[in-house]
C-alpha cells in the first residue's frame, strides 16, 4: 500500500488555513516525511499522523517554507525520548545549520541522527519494499524532487492447487519469489502454474518547487501519481518564469507528456484564497488532476 | 500605557493548546516581541497583533522553544514587503544561524535588519517613552531577562488656571516638562502651581527561563508586573533544580522578596494539562499572582 498525506499545500506563507509544504508518504508500515515547513509538527498532530513512525525525512530545498519546521520537530523527538534512528536527506548546508543550532543550545539529540547529503541524482534509500531516489529540478536554488518506487511484491499463490500438486508448504515462499520447485515426487513445478502476479508496484513523484522543465519527464514517466507545484494560474506565466515556479497548465503539460496516471496540484500562492480555478485550467490539458487538500490521504 | 499580550505560556513543547514562549509588550503605539517559539507568527495572527508594528525583537536564549519561530517571521516580513527597520537583540551566535539560513536560501532581507548582540547587562534600547534593559538569569545556557521601564510622563497641566495666570499657550510644553516659565507680565510661575504629576511610569520584567536565583531581586524590585517562569509544581523541586527551572512557590518567593506589585506565571511543563494548581501554590506566598493566559492582554 502506497499513499501520500498532504500536510501543507501552500507556498511561502501559511494563509487561508493552508500551510507550508509538508507531506507524508506511507508505504505499508513505513512513514516518510517530505519537507517540513514551519508548524509541520502541529499538522502531524492535527491529522493524527504518528510522527514516531517517521524514520526518514527528505528536504527538497532550503527556502524557509520547506524546512523551518524541522528544527522544532527534531527538538520534539529529543524531548519525547525517540528511540528509533532518524535519517535526514538534504543539501549539505542543512547539516551546518542544525549543528550550529545544537551548539547554540548546548544540546545533543538523544537518538541516532544520520544526515545524508544530497549532491547528485541517486537512489537515496533502498528498503525491502521500496526505493526512494532524488532528481534535480529547476528552481532558484538547488532543489530536488523525490521518486518513491515500490518493489515488485511477492506473487500470490493458489495454496489449494499447490497442495494438490504435492508441493510442500515450506516451498511456497520460493514459488512466491517466482522460482520453480520440486514436489514431493521430485517433479519440477513451474511457479507460473500455481502463482499469479500480485498488485503491480506503484510509484509516486514529488516534483518539488520547479519551473516548467521537460527534463524531469523521463524520470517521472508513467508514475501512478505525481505532486506538481502550480504556484500560479496561467495569467501569471511571466511571474512564474521569473520566480522559477509553474502554472497550472504547465504542470498539466508535464503530467501529460510523462504519461502519468494522476496528478495533484499544490504549492499555491497565498494570493489565491479560492484555488478551484487551478484544477479547471489543468484539466483542459490533463484530465486526471486534483488540487491537493490538506489532511487528505491519497491512495496510490 | 504599558501592557503585555501573552502568545505562548508553555515550555518546550506546544501542547494542551498552549504554545511555546512568545509575548508582545505594548508601550503606547510601540510593540516589542519577546521570544519567538515555533508558530509565533500564527499566534500573532490568531490574536490580531499587528506584526508590522513590531520593530524590536528580544530573544532570551537559544533553546529552540524560544526562537524557532523567528526565521519564519523574518521570512514573512521579507515576503510581505516590510518597510520599517527591524532590530533583533540576542546572544551573538543567533546572528551566525540567521546568516547561514540566508546563505542557504541565497536570499536577503528586503528591509533594514539590525542585529544587536547581547553580551552583558545593559540598556538595550532607549526610546522617548521607554527603556529596555537586559539582565542575566540562571539557566542551563546563557539566558537574559528583560526589564521594560516607562519614562516619567509629561506633567498634567491645569490649562484654565495657567491661562488665568497669564501664561502663553506656547509655554505649556515647558511647564509639562517640570520647568518654571514667565507669564505675560514677566512674572516667574512655578510649574508646581499649574501642573500635577501624570500617571507614574510603569515597569515590566520578563524573567525568562531561570532557576530560583535571588540575584535578580534588586533588578526587578518594585516592578509593576513580572512574568516569572514556573515550569513545575512544588513537588518537582528536584527536577526544577536539575533543569534550571523554577517551581510555583519559588517564583512567588522572588515576587515577594522583590516587592513587585503583581506576577504572572508561565512556561508550564507539558506534563500538566490542568494548570490551576500553580496559582494556588504561589498565592500562599505571593497573593497577587495569576497564571498567564494566551491571547490575554494584561494592562500594567
Amino acid at each position: 500500500m502506497l499513499a501520500v498525506t498532504i500536510l501543507g499545500n501552500n507556498s511561502a506563507l501559511s494563509m487561508h488555513d493552508r500551510h507550508q509544504t509538508a507531506q507524508v508518504v506511507t508505504c505499508d508500515e513505513q512513514l516518510f516525511l517530505i519537507d517540513c515547513g514551519e508548524s509541520t509538527q502541529n499538522q502531524l498532530h492535527r491529522y493524527k499522523v504518528r510522527k514516531s513512525k517517521i524514520n526518514h525525512i527528505f528536504i527538497s530545498h532550503l527556502h524557509g517554507d520547506h524546512y523551518y519546521g524541522l528544527a522544532g520537530l527534531l527538538n520534539t523527538y529529543s524531548l519525547t525520548n525517540r528511540k528509533e534512528p532518524l535519517h535526514l536527506y538534504a543539501t549539505p548546508i542543512l547539516k551546518d545549520i542544525i549543528d550550529l543550532q545544537m551548539k547554540a543550545s548546548a544540546s545533543e539529540f538523544n537518538f541516532d541522527f544520520h544526515f545524508h547529503p544530497i549532491t547528485e541524482a541517486s537512489i537515496l534509500l533502498d528498503l525491502p519494499g521500496i526505493t526512494v531516489s532524488c532528481f534535480p529540478v529547476t528552481h532558484k536554488i538547488e532543489c530536488w524532487g523525490f521518486l518513491f518506487q515500490e518493489k515488485e511484491k511477492a506473487r500470490k499463490i493458489d495454496a489449494v492447487l499447490a497442495e494438490e500438486k504435492g508441493i510442500p508448504k515450506e516451498q511456497f515462499k520460493v514459488l512466491k519469489e517466482g522460482k520453480d520447485v520440486q514436489n514431493e515426487s521430485g517433479e519440477w513445478i513451474s511457479y507460473l502454474e500455481v502463482t499469479s502476479r500480485n498488485i503491480p508496484p506503484k510509484s509516486y513523484a514529488f516534483c518539488a518547487d520547479t519551473k516548467y522543465e521537460e527534463k524531469i519527464i523521463p524520470i517521472i514517466q508513467n508514475a501512478d501519481l505525481i505532486y506538481h507545484e502550480s504556484t500560479y494560474l496561467d495569467d501569471q506565466m511571466e511571474k512564474a518564469e521569473q520566480r522559477f515556479h509553474s502554472t497550472s497548465t504547465q504542470a498539466a503539460k508535464i503530467a501529460q507528456k510523462a504519461k502519468v496516471k494522476r496528478m495533484l496540484l499544490g504549492h499555491f500562492s497565498s494570493k489565491y484564497e479560492d484555488i478551484s480555478e487551478f484544477v479547471l485550467q489543468a484539466k483542459q490539458t490533463f484530465e486526471n488532476t486534483d488540487v491537493s487538500k490538506e489532511g487528505v490521504t491519497y491512495l496510490i
